[in-house]
């Protein structure tokens, strides 16, 4: 499909590299709002519209949608996923938080925990986080090597067809800031007491190692970005461009599917309610 | 925990019947409120303070919150879980509703597929139906007998003990219509072709069996309402008093619960970002 015009870039070749992406690009969106206040509007519309097409996916009961979020620490998975679904029915969202995998599932193939995860028929699924992680922070501590890393892009590609070709369409998102907004994020969490339970200090610990992820997630991105589940890198400093990025896609993405409630397979007349 | 005073009726003696609650009652609300309209501002409030406090209790990482709904057919289990709990991060929360087993299911415990499904620290879980189809459907079509069924009372009271112990809070609400209502209902269902994909025809053969229905309800709440884990009959013919008794409970639950985001763990002077 064609996706809307975006400050999102669509990863098409396997050369990408994230340095090329602006954290900051407001692309279309920079010519159309004026401030982040005019953007509202289009964004409440979105988010109605998304509660719409969510019932039908649900009614219609046959397909799914799979949106995956990864970012850097602070990137604003948790902040885009709310911002995103908050008012749509939490009966028809299925989210799922992959974080250090527990001993049970280090006994299994790195994509089994992610598969029991899978999102079924009717609902929007969401990764915060996701098989991805098994390529990349493995990747830069050393616990695989680059020829394993692009097996695993292999065993990601065939899994993401398989659900593909089982009726899930599939999004993905890098939400995309730089090294500086990182910074300020992080300082807040220390400075606002209400923040400062979601810092942690190893977080400081992969700080330092910035470059190395950057390279590892652009060599994810570059090899597993596909037709059928495609990668958005969401340039994410500016909040409100990036939750209105992806509310544009995914909203294009699901009129796209058309879900559609199914036909009564009965005979209406020969219901006689006593 | 002392519950605000709705017109759901907690289930406190081995002797209670569900032919004793009223279908229509509006208690309370009723004085409290001329009309629908004007417990609007209210109902609003307490959605809002549900959002904050499932904010604190995913914060907290600690302890969950479990929701069971059980009603007959069109009784408003769709429409009480999307009203409480739309407008709350989907990320928070964890919607499982329970059809007929499948065979793997049927091949362990009838507490198997249930506990599974059990909310994770942090979440609000909802059943949509639960384990006590296990002691309705199944009773009402003499799949197991009445020795059997209250064998299977003290396994559910015993799980839902275990459950309270490992820190979820338990709720559990019968939402309560009468046999005309579900008649409209029904209609209405066949009459809207928007609504009509939520009709099957197997749902009057269970409506024939109201009565049957009734009585293994009222036995099976009469025994499995616990201190730790309540049932509370809603009167629900009326959507409003529905939907209002029950973010009473849920939001007076929670406040009693009173989630707390963890205090910072490690030594803040030390923590500098590069």
């Amino acid at each position: 499909m064609k996706y809307p015009e975006t400050p999102a870039v669509l990863v098409k070749n396997k050369h990408f590299k994230l340095a090329d992406v602006s954290t900051k690009d407001k692309g279309v969106f920079g010519e159309t709002y004026a401030h982040k206040e005019s953007a509202q509007p289009r964004l409440a519309a979105l988010r109605q519209r998304l509660v719409e097409l969510q019932e039908n996916l649900y009614a219609e009961h046959q397909r799914s949608l799979l949106l995956v979020f990864q970012a850097m620490d602070t990137g604003g998975k948790d902040g885009a996923i709310g911002n995103l679904l908050t008012g749509v029915n939490p009966a028809g969202v299925q989210v799922a938080s992959f974080k250090a995998p527990s001993a049970a599932e280090l006994a299994h193939d790195f994509l089994w925990r992610i598969h029991l995860k899978a999102p079924s028929r009717g609902h929007i699924g969401v990764f915060n986080r996701s098989h991805y992680e098994d390529v990349l922070v493995t990747r830069v501590h050393e616990l695989i090597d680059k020829k394993t890393a692009h097996q695993r892009f292999d065993d990601i590609n065939n899994f993401e067809q398989l659900l593909t070709r089982s009726g899930t369409r599939i999004l993905k998102f890098f939400l995309h800031i730089s090294k500086e907004e990182q910074a300020e994020r992080l300082q807040d969490r220390l400075d606002e007491p209400a923040k400062r339970w979601k810092f942690e200090p190893g977080d400081l610990k992969e700080r330092a190692r910035w470059d190395d992820y950057q390279d590892v997630y652009s060599d994810a991105l570059a090899h597993c970005s596909t037709d059928d589940a495609p990668w958005f890198v969401v340039p994410a400093d500016h909040k409100w461009t990036r939750d209105l990025a992806i509310a544009e896609i995914v909203v294009a993405t699901l009129e796209d599917m058309n879900p559609q409630p199914p036909k009564a397979d009965f005979d209406l007349k020969a219901q006689v309610i006593k």
